[in-house]
């Protein structure tokens, strides 16, 4: 692609558009937005800009699509994917000024928010009003609401709550061209022509940026039970999963965790848990609801299932820390993997029944690679992220060989009917993987649609396809 | 547009892709195919077709695209909004012998099956293996589940379970130009680029002919109570609605009814029901699960709520026949009110805060313009179908001023927040209606995608916008 660099002129123009004092261009401020959560991975932006309104943000692109100058929308820096790393230079566009909660309309069980809202701060903005908005991805304290959207994001409870895709209503965005418009309507249903506001979701900002969320929200529960299942086999806490859907029973969260990751948050994190030495394997299962007796009813359920998989023991989470403890391990689980060894993360989703033959299949191509794995997820979806270990492999095979390893990884995830990431994006790091599962019928049809909405291609360029 | 006539050496060659004896040219045939459900609108194509398998379907894609013939795709003929009527002549393509339930994945609670199957037919088929799927349009005795695909639709447990948009998980499709794809993989989630599966959904078939549709499905609930609620008026029924929701209950259909269509469905259906002279709307709401002690604890929360709105009477159906009535008096208004009276339908949506200021509008409007309504519909979800009634209407104002008030009536929804369709899609007669609401951005936006799928415009032609 060829796009041109910011002059002189351009950035003193940016600067009467944004406001002189939200345009950085000090080393340090280029430093902090050249990467992301991804890897070690760095890319330089010309300018970083920090506007505060849509209408700024409409003058920047109708400037920069003019100029052929590439920018790059950024939400909360946390994603795994590189999708807001400036690969080709250009306008870094961070949204963190998009701050707003606008309101939460009681009434209707809706809120209007801005992109910049960190994803805890408004699930708890709700919560104080009885209302659940139940998005939570691992990064839920840092993360932006916005680069939820982008990423079509998920997290536990997607299992009984469905994704964000389940909870975006409407978006205000600003087209690539400069155009301000609302994608659809503030409504549950929708059968009003194509679904623009679908479209953009996960379209990890290359299609529009956007400028104001309208999201569902629903009554909150007001209990919750929360138990730890110890397994001895990876492969038995695995096809525990789809049996427990089969006997009926739908967790709020049902999610698996490997010894190893345990380990490390132990080591990481300082929490105290008494690992037993028989045990390789965890089920964190999550059930909510009003009524305490009929979530009680699905806790006996589950333990007959269990049962069946050779679980050897049931921990139930009594207190509100006890449960808190159990999640921060779940939640802290790529960080404390990441501070450990240059490790990559993957984003396997697969249909769930084929989970166990997902992580055999994993460590069978690690044993072959010479690479160790962790993996975690969430299993009621069927989506398990893998941590890949450096461990004893050579500099050279990590970065010549280590490829080969993860494209068999895909491949086999392919073949079991999934796909290459269930939550954390395309971007930069897996573009290259897509042709495994997708036809070039498929990429060109992306393609073409990123032509409607960006014929310059000045926005987030080099991601997805 | 510019089209082609279908010459006698083109016939040959769909007679030669497609199998002679699935060719229709007779009167009959194009006659039964020349309209749907939408109100008395008749276009005769210049041949039906109805082919067995995707590879047809893309041959005759293929030479219909090469020559700019229009081809216009047909689920059961049961649409609202014309969007199987063949405006433009040239091929019908009915896909009433893709009749195939491919599988019924008991493991990972999914299905794969072809869209002329009637979607009660594959309700009850994995209702056999102790599965849900929700979606379930009033015609789901004769819709197909292709339709149901390409309008998005809804049905009464939306408001618990969502629309179709949260159970189609994949979908294997013919674009225009001929290729076969599958638009995802077969997963819960999916973050890998755009979400071509979602953009198929509600595009009424002018992006592509969907063959094989792999769904999501949960487990069924094992027990239900149905009640209904009586109200001396529309509005405190409407207002009934959100209160439930703010005071923490989802019930798994809350459906309202107005008095006029419990009246003409007992003229037409024979129903026995009890229509005390001082009741004028309803709530017909339900609940499932698997507990009972907890469906009735959310029948207490409810009538507690009810009192609050001038509620007369609840009655709870005991019954299976029961509840079979009380659901059929529901599922026939449209046809009741349609036999009694020259009518139009039309299918609003707004946040369901807004409903007791969409119905007192719609009176209001009816009585300036002189048309009657009947309303009625899914108001969990905040969407009311509006059957309006010629009444004492002349034919001329009928014919020229009605369309006033339909205006009206949508910049009514526009303005509450909603849109102009939840569930019926825009198809033919609602296309005028959109720029009420969505700005020529938005249309054009649209139309370029369309040009993305259908470079020559031959699939489905002067729908939607």
């Amino acid at each position: 692609m060829a796009f041109n660099k910011i002059t002189t002129d351009l950035l003193d123009q940016i600067k009467i558009i944004i406001g002189a004092p939200n345009v950085f261009t000090d080393e340090e401020s280029l430093n902090t937005y050249s990467h992301d959560e991804t890897e070690d991975l760095k890319y330089y932006p010309e300018v970083v800009v920090k506007p505060t309104d849509a209408a700024a943000i409409s003058a920047l692109l109708k400037l920069c699509n003019e100029h052929h100058i590439p920018v790059t929308p950024r939400g909360g820096g946390t994603g795994l994917s590189g999708a807001a790393l400036p690969v080709y230079g250009g306008v870094l566009l961070s949204m963190e000024k998009f701050k707003a909660i606008i309101e939460i309309d009681t009434e209707n069980l809706q809120a209007t928010v801005e992109p910049g809202v960190i994803t805890e701060d408004f699930i708890n903005a709700v919560g104080e009003h009885g209302l659940l908005y139940p998005v939570d991805p691992s990064s839920k304290g840092s993360c932006f609401i916005g680069g939820n959207v982008a990423h079509g994001s998920g997290g536990p409870r997607v299992v009984k709550y469905g994704t964000i895709r389940e909870y975006i209503l409407n978006l205000e965005v600003v087209l690539p061209t400069g155009e301000i418009i609302w994608t659809g309507a503030n409504t549950l249903k929708y059968a009003s022509g194509y679904n623009l506001t679908q479209m953009m979701i996960g379209s990890e900002g290359t299609l529009a940026v956007v400028t104001k969320i309208v999201t569902k929200l629903v009554p909150k529960p007001q209990q919750s039970v929360l138990m730890l299942a110890s397994f001895g086999e990876n492969e038995k806490a695995c096809a525990a999963v789809s049996a427990i859907f089969r006997a009926g029973i739908v967790p709020s969260a049902l999610e698996f965790m490997e010894r190893k990751g345990v380990e490390w948050v132990i080591k990481f994190d300082d929490i105290k848990f008494d690992l037993k030495d028989d045990v390789n394997a965890f089920l964190l299962i999550e059930f909510d609801g009003d009524d305490m007796d009929s979530i009680f009813k699905d806790c006996e359920k589950v333990n007959l299932v269990l049962e069946q998989f050779e679980c050897s023991e049931v921990l139930f989470a009594d207190t509100a820390q006890q449960k808190e403890d159990l999640w921060r391990m779940r939640r802290t689980m790529a960080e404390s993997v990441k501070s450990n060894s240059v490790y990559k993360e993957e984003d396997t989703v697969v249909p769930r029944a084929a989970l166990p033959k997902l992580i055999n299949g994993i460590k069978e191509i690690g044993s072959r690679y010479g690479f160790e794995s962790v993996c975690y997820g969430h299993a009621g979806d069927g989506n398990l992220h893998i941590n890949i270990i450096k461990a004893g492999m050579s500099d050279e095979d990590w970065k010549n060989k280590l490829k080969d390893g993860i494209v068999e990884i895909f491949e086999l995830t392919s073949a079991l009917g999934g796909t290459i990431s269930g939550e954390h994006g395309i971007g930069l790091v897996q573009k290259e993987f897509m042709p495994i599962k997708y036809s070039q019928i498929n990429l060109n049809l992306m393609r073409g649609i990123k032509g409607v909405f960006d014929p310059n291609g000045i926005l987030n360029p080099g991601k997805i396809f």
